[in-house]
């Protein structure tokens, strides 16, 4: 198996399936699905989708009926970047090369259009009550989806990052870290593996056991980006290096040391492995998707 | 049946019931969690888990499961109002003589507590599946609740409502204005009365007979403000008398005349209570509510 080539042709099935979604009707509201559309458009990595498709495959799930959540998770993160990108908040005019969308439609806009994306993720998943898919798993899909991009998730730890720019390095505690950590990165990485497994019928057991596995991955993922920062190469990663340490910012690396952030990402990518081992079902290419996210150079 | 004190009873309950459904638990997500709070607790009429509430129970509703819904609905319409009240929306410092949520929580936290509000919103609703309620109602009212607050209603009409203040005034015409009326106003009142029917177990003839009452109230009371703009008493509406003409802003009445205006409030409500007769289902506080928020001098 080329992962490389796979994870390619899969990205690309992702982005029809997404595009399938999207609102075609206009009327005198074509701006805001102009905007929608846009910003979905932006050539993410669409891991979510990845890993929720993946999960449903390995406990067995066949047909269309994930593919509501798939495109409704990637509307939901993508929503958040939209939100996050807005002059008060991080205000960044580009985003992965591309103009961001209230650059491109303005402010009023892109406060509308992420609301529309939120709004829409909802209407695309409740989609799913016209497949063939059992209606009491969608009500618990539907349950852990907007549960982790809520306050006690995504929106939670977005709020604590955004708070945690205005204090005191001091203030920054390794709890706050981890907390952000959680909330703001790794909850819909797990809101993805769980809703993969419910909707194709994994028990109560296997869907905690999928959540542990994707908080230890997304938590990985984090601190290997904060290592990246630190030791990583600029033509790789085609971002400047040292950035976090130039800003003073308080991150993993700079609370625990660069020696115990690489073991800490090993522990927890090895527990992740061994956890997903305890499952009885099996699927190489997430294993490898899995490890790939944590182990990389970029 | 004193309405007035009828209304305030009632109006005192569901403050309540919100307040209960409002999230508890907090962490480092604290003031997002303040700032919703803030934002729902505004003194707000609560027309529309009112006119669920009774909807429910002209068709027999019993219990608490309806709740899940007023509060979801009064959340979505809160955090209309906070994106609406941002500096690129409308940027209001005051809304109902209170600080809007931007001007005590910051710009970042209004964006996020309205995000939070939305989501939360979502959360809520599908916490009815723990109630004695029917779960395919519960799925059936869920896709009104959010096709009727997305780009198909409330911000589709939000949309062309920001677009219609930069536009020029021979641009307004009378299909764009029925638009905005359509969509920003009326359909949250279509959904809050048609949830109100189907989670009773209104059959489909009924809730399309409770959507077009509900059109034509909310058309009729947005006329009926345009009216009071012109016709109003300062002292009884709170607000300068004029404000649309000498901000040369195309009203329904600019469009077609005052007297135009009074006639087809007339004949939309006049319509409405019809329709309402047609229903075999009876409930005569709902008909005084909708005949009075027409027939209204602020």
């Amino acid at each position: 198996m080329n992962m490389a080539e796979e994870i390619k042709r899969k990205t690309a099935e992702i982005d029809a399936i997404i595009e399938s979604f999207m609102p075609e009707e206009e009327d005198y509201q074509a701006t805001v699905i102009d905007a929608m559309k846009y910003s979905i458009a932006s050539g993410g990595k669409r891991i979510r989708p990845l890993l929720m498709s993946e999960t449903y495959k390995m406990f067995g799930g066949e047909g269309e009926g994930v593919e509501y959540f798939m495109a409704a998770i990637e509307m939901i993160h993508t929503y958040s970047l939209v939100h996050d990108d807005l002059p008060c908040m991080d205000d960044d005019e580009y985003r992965r090369g591309r103009k961001t969308t209230h650059t491109v439609y303005g402010e009023n806009m892109a406060v509308l259009a992420g609301d529309a994306l939120l709004n829409y993720a909802a209407e695309t998943a409740l989609g799913a009550l016209d497949s063939d898919i059992d209606p009491a798993r969608i009500g618990k899909a539907m349950r852990v989806l907007f549960n982790k991009s809520g306050i006690n998730g995504m929106i939670g730890g977005q709020t604590a990052d955004v708070e945690a720019e205005n204090k005191e390095p001091s203030e920054v505690t390794e709890d706050l870290i981890e907390y952000i950590h959680v909330n703001k990165t790794a909850a819909l990485i797990e809101a993805s593996m769980m809703i993969g497994g419910i909707l194709a019928g994994a028990d109560t057991i296997q869907v905690n056991t999928l959540e542990r596995i994707a908080r230890n991955v997304g938590i990985a993922f984090q601190i290997q980006d904060d290592i990246l920062d630190v030791t990583g190469d600029f033509k790789e990663l085609g971002k400047p290096i040292g950035s976090d340490e130039r800003n003073h910012k308080v991150t993993y690396v700079s609370l625990h040391g660069l020696e115990q952030s690489k073991a800490d990402v090993e522990a927890l990518s090895k527990e992740a492995t061994i956890l997903l081992h305890t499952l009885e079902a099996e699927n190489p290419f997430l294993e490898q998707l899995l490890l790939g996210m944590i182990d990389r150079k970029k």
